[in-house]
């Protein structure tokens, strides 16, 4: 049953890039720091897209496509966030190869098709965006601009792990426009509730919600509000982040608009963004040493049927009572699996579905035909019982609602576990260099303190709660004064 | 109500040009050949994407996703492809850019951030698929292999036009592996029905299925497939091609499979796609000189309700009945937009939605209310009528069921009119350079004769359709003997 999957315990990095791998979700390809997404992990990926396209659609949004490329002009629009990403950004310089003088099997960069203006391939988009934004708003009447894009981006990562960090990545991109400062804040903020929301509805993970501190925000942004989440092995992961990009933007490529009383102004901006990540942070909530456990609502098929059989006479009439119960399932909104492959035994195949994290496995074998029952396992808790077939209908759908609730609690235990308050420097110390986690601590507000902090203990500020109490402290490296506290924590 | 669209009529690639930054399709943007896909365009694009996802899956394939990049050494592996994109493709050669040395406000590439080896922006991914798929295939246990991937490509087209023909489009293409010539050669056919059931289905846009001589086959395929359409002004356009690529690519990448035999033997492939250019295909079959006209399988909203009012009273009131109406309406399945904004009269409503191509269009006024009904007009005949509340449930559903099959027999009746057989050299070329459309004759079968027909009229061989009839003939332009007739025309 091991799989031969390393264990958490023994080396979670390790246990990660395996089960990533075995579970057959992606691969490292040829090109350096770029993944193949499998068909099994892409099913997940179609999953969360659907979900949050519907709720993005159901808060006022709508699709659109902007261009791969920015033109390097463009690029270098916005200072701060040119600055962000120039050190990471793959370029294009050239439209076109030749035949190699050299090798005629070969091919060579052809020198006379040099591009007058390198172009960049997108990292982020709100360049060429904004510079398409300055055609469509005249006037107040324009506004609100609410748009959203699926799409590829790259930045160019020099350590990359599958999902967390890798060279390009899938993500989906909110660039909205605005005619007042305001709107543009609740925008930022609802996009970020509507993350927190399918992060812990869909996701089973619970997440803080916070505004990053100056040094830790969106290059370009006034204000960062991210959801953070903790990992099983006491290290955070930054979930999702939403920009209230002030005029930032439309400064640098002079988007005005006339407002009612026919004054122009700056047009006030956000950006909101969720990427491939997120699979990574799913994988590390909920999976353990037998590998991946998905939560319902994410799961490619929500449950696996698996004959115990002998001979084709056997598997004929169990395939009967399957498929009868497939499609009574699916009329209840089930996702469902037969695996009547003759090619595997039922062992191989029980692994291979723990292994996969499907939510609900029935196996069905000659005693369970005379008896009318099915044998039930969850992958959450391992645990198997026997259910009549007559009362299928009402257990599955509650059993996988369980589930999903299941996830969801053990998650936010975990956390609760692994949330400590510090008052001293020496707590602090002996919590991030021991078990992790969060750690809620005062601060005195300085990027010097931040850093050094950083410095010494490879924590940073996850974010500074938005529910944080007002309470008056000292900041636990300075000393200094502090009225809340922040959450820090080693993070990936 | 002529919205200053060009007509067809004075000149028909203006007007195509207009009528899709008009429509709120696409525009250019800030980078050479990219285009910007605007909500109202994208909205048409998820309803191809969502039918097409939804018809591959029934066939039995998978999403996945594989690298934006091909590093140039496995580019060039298989020869004829290598050749086919080499001379239009767009390279990264750097991975950074730093401050100009000259001017801190400038960036420029950092020449040593200089990759090793290029990477190309896919113009099309067997090369990156292929490499991947060596890993995945080692017996026949592990085929078929039925892959889907929506994605991105670029191809350094020089003369671009919004959705027909661009530098970056999206699209899906379909990457295949399967143990036999056979079952590839099925896989490829079945693929080339799919497509044709889209477009005569979804886009009422009839075409012919067949296949492409040599000189215009997909580099690196044995056999291309295709459906090819014909637009109002009598050209072809190439709406979609599924390759039989025979073991070129499990050649070039070495793709080796163990029989149930114990042989070892190269795996056999197919790849298939269409992309955004379907876009232009569904605006040119049916739009007319009022703008665009949408079949109602594709439009965004099927039905769009405008208000004849003065002043708020009336408009509440014949809100409260329009509400009331589009829930009646999508609870049949049908998609409505209610357009009570006040900041428009209904006269303009009217031209933007008669632009936008909107299927059915409702309008209420006091009177209606009064006597309880509504004045629906229809955007492929342009007729109005007064029609019941009462009977509207059914009205509707068959009105757009009316709608689609009235601009597929419409554009079918085009198709017919404009297929003309030619006999000898002077008809053909009179047809070629007359009204154009389809010409149906015989070719000898020779690559020759083929380019000097194309010199001399701009005429290509579009397809030798699969049903073409065994006849025998002599060839409309060298006299030599000939089994079948092929279609000729101009093309997009």
């Amino acid at each position: 049953m091991a799989k031969n999957l390393t264990t958490r315990a023994e080396d979670y990095s390790k246990w990660y890039n395996e089960l990533v791998v075995k579970a057959d979700l992606a691969e490292n390809s040829g090109v350096r720091g770029c993944m193949v997404i499998k068909p099994y992990g892409y099913a997940i990926w179609e999953k969360i897209q659907a979900q949050l396209d519907k709720m993005f659609k159901e808060t006022g949004h709508e699709n659109a496509y902007f261009p791969l490329f920015v033109p390097k002009s463009l690029f270098e629009a916005e200072e701060k966030n040119a600055e962000g990403f120039a050190k990471e950004c793959a370029v294009v310089t050239h439209y076109r190869l030749k035949t190699d003088p050299d090798d005629s099997t070969k091919l060579v960069v052809d020198p006379d098709a040099k591009l007058e203006e390198e172009l960049i391939v997108r990292p982020t988009s709100e360049a060429i965006i904004w510079n398409t934004y300055k055609g469509w708003i005249q006037s107040y009447r324009d506004l609100p601009i609410l748009i959203n894009q699926w799409a590829n981006v790259v930045r160019w990562e020099m350590r990359t792990r599958l999902f967390l960090r890798t060279a390009e990545f899938l993500w989906q991109e909110g660039h909205t426009a605005h005619s007042t400062r305001s709107e543009a804040i609740q925008e930022s903020e609802l996009m970020l509730k509507v993350y927190a929301e399918f992060a812990e509805k869909f996701m089973a993970m619970p997440v803080i919600q916070g505004i990053k501190t100056e040094s830790e925000r969106f290059a370009g942004a006034v204000e960062t509000y991210c959801i953070e989440a903790l990992m099983q092995d006491g290290k955070a992961l930054q979930a999702g982040t939403s920009h209230f990009l002030g005029q930032n933007f439309a400064k640098a490529f002079d988007v005005k608009f006339a407002t009612k009383e026919g004054k122009k102004e700056h047009v006030w901006a956000t950006s909101w963004g969720v990427s491939t990540r997120l699979m990574g942070a799913l994988i590390m909530t909920h999976s353990d040493d037998n590998g991946l456990v998905l939560p319902p609502h994410l799961a490619p098929y929500q449950v696996v049927i698996v004959p115990i059989y002998k001979g084709q006479e056997q598997l004929d009439l169990i395939s009967e009572k399957a498929f009868e119960i497939k499609s009574e399932l699916e009329n209840l909104g089930v996702s469902v699996k037969f695996d009547n492959r003759d090619t595997h035994k039922p062992g191989w195949k029980f692994n291979e579905y723990e292994l996969k994290g499907v939510p609900l496995r029935i196996a069905i074998g000659p005693r369970d035909l005379a008896n009318n029952t099915i044998e039930l396992a969850r992958r959450d808790t391992l645990e198997k019982s026997i259910v009549n077939l007559d009362d299928l209908a009402e257990a599955i759908p509650k059993t996988l609602k369980d589930i999903q609730e299941n996830l969801f609690n053990r998650a936010a235990d975990h956390r609760t576990k692994n949330t400590n308050k510090a008052d001293t420097w020496e707590e602090f110390k002996e919590i991030i260099n021991g078990d992790g986690g969060f750690v809620e601590a005062h601060w005195d507000g300085s990027a010097e303190t931040e850093e050094k902090i950083k410095q010494e203990t490879k924590a940073t500020i996850r974010c500074i709660p938005l529910d944080a109490i007002e309470e008056a402290g000292v900041c636990v490296y300075s000393g200094n004064p502090s009225n809340k506290r922040v959450i820090f924590a080693k993070a990936y």
